[in-house]
């Protein structure tokens, strides 16, 4: 029987050779790192640049992981795609290989679809898969997918599927959304992510899940102490010191500037590249992250070199 | 080498059996009729539910065509994907196969990247796949995608990959836009398809290619009759005729409208089905097509039952 989760997750960034490959060497020792401080491993997230994966890259990357000793019920796969046959088969995969949750895109290059078809494609991915080992994460991220995960939908999904549906990932960085999320369906036990570290204070007292959250990437611990202590005579101080990172990358393409600083900190400058469409950070951006990190006294305890 | 190519293409719809599994068989029967009134082949675009197809449902699909005898040379499949190592695997494939063009997508998962980010996905797709026989067509549908081919993005492509670049289609519906790009790049050889037979008129004179339009799925022979003599007597007339029709199937959800007409024409209810997030026609919207196309004297001349 699936559960609901809880806790801190990275979305975590995948690392790519000079072929623009993905290196599942590099990849697994970012994920020792993570869930050594605390972390849960929302591996193929937006900030994982998944979309630019293929399936068999995803697949391939799960597989290592659990072979190199991450611990399966740690993980929180994306296996989201715009083909249902995409979705089912990445899907199987993480339920079959022991994740418990799966975080899960609606289907993204149509517009304007009926709420009938995006329930519909839900709807055949649980029948297809057919375990009650299967616990899917609802992703709400508008801005990318302009395909909403609404309350409407949620109700009827939760009503059909209720030992399924476990909870959803709210990016749409709109609070007053995460939190009707949280008021409506977190009393019945559903999980709710908000995408930000930045809203844990806000989110825990109400019933919110904890955060997936591209910074707990390079602030693993300090996100993690959060959510531990935000209600302590520490909290304050935690949810300050998390906010001060997070902005220094939430000015910047976060997910490129990520990579940077997991090259600065680990030595290697491969993990700078991104897939295309993304670009990596200018030297000038670069310079300036560096500064203002400095300038926060940040460091990554323990990074893999 | 590649060679800009002209004409009348369908993005050619994609049937599914009860298991939501593609048919090849219906599929390679309908795209025979399509050749044999006189359509190109632009198997795998928006219209053919690409993005809700898997890679190798997508490579399979080619391969049943061209085993059953469709002509290679009247291939303009859609190659395109959020992630470069698919767009690779897909084009590479076209490209083997003998498709003298291939449409590609920009990636369409994240949105307001930069332009030097489309222009390196689709220089590594050309770099990758190295083969003087790939003629790419650059896939303009901002509607669907949020990433424009823009002028600049064009400009820079053809300057670098002149042999390659052999065109684009605009499916933004914007007749300012498809002019701009037919008087911009069409005096060097580039081939501008706008996404409608209703500009073949306007845009034919100027130096337009052809078009790719949904509605050549079920009026092939109109539409080529059209793109044939639009500049004889009969012209206007035929303009007329084709765009009667292309407005009865504008009004509806234009891929369910089309397939309910096949399942109608064929006998066969299944060429009604969609995948989700696409919803089929409910009876009254396809009562309401019947009617329509009824009284325009709509006839799809010996389609294969």
């Amino acid at each position: 029987m699936a559960h609901p989760l809880r806790g801190v997750y990275a979305p975590v960034i995948t690392p790519f050779d000079r072929a623009l490959a993905p290196d599942a060497e590099r990849f697994t020792a970012h994920c020792h790192w993570l869930v050594s401080h605390g972390a849960g491993l929302a591996i193929f997230g937006t900030n994982s640049e998944a979309a630019s994966l293929s399936v068999d890259e995803r697949l391939h990357l799960t597989d290592h992981l659990l072979e190199a000793g991450v611990p399966a019920d740690r993980l929180m796969p994306g296996t989201g795609a715009c083909a249902l046959s995409d979705a089912v088969t990445l899907t199987q995969h993480a339920v079959a290989q022991g994740a418990p949750g799966v975080l899960v895109l609606p289907p993204f290059f149509y517009k304007g679809v009926p709420e009938e078809g995006v329930f519909t494609y839900y709807s055949e991915i649980i029948e297809r898969v057919g375990s009650d080992k299967l616990g899917i994460y609802l992703y709400h991220i508008p801005q990318m997918t302009q395909v909403p995960i609404t309350m409407s939908l949620i109700e009827r999904l939760l009503k059909r599927y209720p030992h399924t549906i476990m909870g959803a990932k709210d990016s749409s960085g709109d609070w007053s959304n995460s939190r009707a999320m949280i008021e409506a369906f977190a009393p019945s036990g559903f999980a709710v992510f908000p995408a930000s570290e930045s809203l844990l204070t806000a989110s825990l007292p109400l019933g919110g899940a904890g955060c997936i959250s591209a910074t707990v990437n390079v602030n693993p611990a300090g996100i993690k102490a959060l959510f531990d202590c935000w209600n302590t005579p520490e909290g304050a101080v935690l949810q300050d010191q998390a906010d001060q990172i997070r902005k220094i990358f939430q000015a910047m393409p976060m997910i490129a500037a990520m990579k940077r600083t997991a090259a600065e900190h680990s030595g290697h400058a491969d993990w700078a590249r991104v897939r295309p469409p993304l670009c990596a950070l200018d030297e000038e951006a670069a310079s300036a992250l560096r500064s203002a990190l400095g300038a926060v006294g940040f460091r990554m305890e323990g990074y893999p070199r």
